[in-house]
């Protein structure tokens, strides 16, 4: 599905779709060494924690091909190492470190005879969690799909798409199943200040796969919404807590309130892993604050007076008696959420 | 008040702050022929609806010096080509052309002796429509003053200062005339996408009356309104229907929404002049829908995939049940507004 793809690996070569160049181009990049992973990490040639996630893997199966090693042993001792350079590449990228922390510990276990066994049980591993990510965003999308009315008008929020994860995506892993099963919708897509992801991402995404689509300031929503012409918001998630509150790009709780306000059903579309079920409540998640110059530059231009005080958080938290339902890979969980939760625990 | 002023005239030359430039410099330029201030009004050196209302009252005055009439016949003759071209330089902007018409149309009576009297006539009567404005704005300030709260939070969206007014401003002069009395407010300013005129024109002018601002994505106040950070929200108008439902610039209705459910305060500030008793609700206001490249392009570059479909209303409507009262220059109207909007008809 698609005619793109974030992520692809074969016979020592990473393929990665140059997320820099996107809406403008569609480039296509290879990377061979362990050096040219970093860059792709670090240079944001590859973004999305799912997408980071998988390219760290294969990042660690083009450092042990590089590093020639002529022993198991030595391979095992090596990939240590080459975690580690990949683990610097983007320190607070927590799915980079999942990937490679799971990389190295099946990989300390594989029973191998030699050095080319070991590479390709590597290589399968890799492979496993590509596919894991893969399966997990279609399960969403068919269980998503479950949500959308045929003829639907979709309203949703930042990036959630193939290009953040390795295929399909969360919230636009929904749309694009809905699509795809001919439910004739169309799409509002916020354009998602300050970082624009909407208009630089979602858009193009949207564009890419053939679904019609409306690009929006983040402001035009609720007039939308207000006025009947949105059928159901869906966003992704950064984190939600036990009792359902979610963490999302800044912009998502403005959209919750106010579908709650209009009776507009409101869906959050995440994996379990995103579930911390540790945490009580929203209440307990910090929120990120991220650089004034996100919002008094624009590609570089200053468009504020210099040296203005900014507030630009990175992320809301919408309470979950906003939320209608949350989309995972193990199905819809409807409120109560605190137990509903539970009960789809892996 | 204030460290600039947007419009001045003096002898023959009027002189506008460079709109243009702001944020970035604070530059002021002369301008002395008809030609001048035509370019002034079509290049955007001037916006804001009284602001290019004073402007082309002053141009009028400049185009009869100009045209060295030598009776006042002449003049008076003259002064009808003047206003068509004045009027052409920006054919929506409502205020130039009842600038214009109130300029001519008092000048035809004007009962002078000779030449120099009518031009000192005609000059009196620019004086008075800056005048009118300044009181006015000044009024309402006052008016709204008697709302805020000492130490007060207050948000704002768009730009309603001294700079689309001839001093002062609207909303802006409210939050002035706070800061002046000594109540120790502060303020988060909407940075208003698309145009962004919240983070060009009203952090700039904020900081230059030296009231602590923070400048903020219009998708953060949602947060800021629900966890009580927010004492009230004042906003300015473009139209107001008889039953008070106000078309602002678009993001207005957005804050209302969430200061209904949230219990802030939600203030409209704007002349007696913006409300059209001819309109029974905002159900009959058109929303002018502009350029799509002010969404998908920023200082001429594209930010989202070329050819996208974008909806980009200027103004939304705020239903009058969600605003707590309308600020006006001849003082603060509260529900019901039917009838008390009546009652302050000038």
């Amino acid at each position: 599905m698609g005619t793109y793809k974030s992520v692809a690996y074969q016979n020592g070569v990473l393929t990665l779709i140059d997320q820099r160049a996107i809406p403008l181009e569609k480039i296509y990049l290879d990377f061979k060494t362990l050096d040219e992973v970093v860059f792709a990490i670090k240079d944001m040639v590859v973004r999305g924690a799912p997408a980071i996630g998988a390219t760290a893997a294969y990042g660690m199966v083009i450092g042990a091909i590089e590093s020639k090693c002529e022993t198991v042993v030595a391979h095992k001792k090596n990939l240590i190492t080459v975690k580690k350079i990949l683990d610097a590449s983007r320190p607070t990228a927590v799915n980079l470190m999942w990937a490679t922390s799971r990389m190295l510990e099946k990989s300390a276990c594989f029973d191998c005879e030699n050095v080319q066994d070991f590479i390709e049980a590597l290589t399968n591993e890799a492979h496993a969690i590509y596919e894991e990510d893969a399966q997990f965003c279609q399960a969403m999308g068919e269980h998503g799909n479950t949500l959308i009315p045929t003829g639907a008008t979709i309203l949703t929020h930042c990036n959630t798409g193939a290009l953040a994860t390795v295929a399909y995506g969360t919230a636009l892993g929904v749309i694009t199943e809905a699509h795809r099963s001919g439910k004739n919708i169309r799409v509002y897509a916020d354009e998602t200040r300050p970082r624009l992801q909407g208009a630089k991402l979602t858009a193009w995404e949207l564009k890419e796969l053939g679904i019609p689509v409306t690009l929006i300031p983040d402001s035009v929503a609720a007039t939308l919404i207000r006025d009947g012409k949105i059928d159901c918001i869906i966003v992704g998630a950064d984190r939600i807590a036990s009792n359902g509150d979610t963490a999302n790009k800044i912009g998502t709780f403005m959209l919750s309130a106010l579908a709650k306000v209009y009776k507009v059903p409101f869906y959050v579309a995440a994996p379990t892993s995103t579930i911390d079920y540790e945490m009580a409540s929203g209440d307990e998640i910090e929120i990120e604050e991220r650089d004034p110059q996100e919002v008094t530059h624009i590609n570089d231009v200053l468009v504020a007076p210099l040296g203005v005080d900014v507030y630009n958080p990175a992320f809301d938290v919408t309470p979950n008696e906003n939320i209608t339902a949350i989309i995972t890979e193990r199905g819809v969980v409807k409120p109560p959420f605190k137990n509903n939760l539970l009960n789809i625990k892996p």
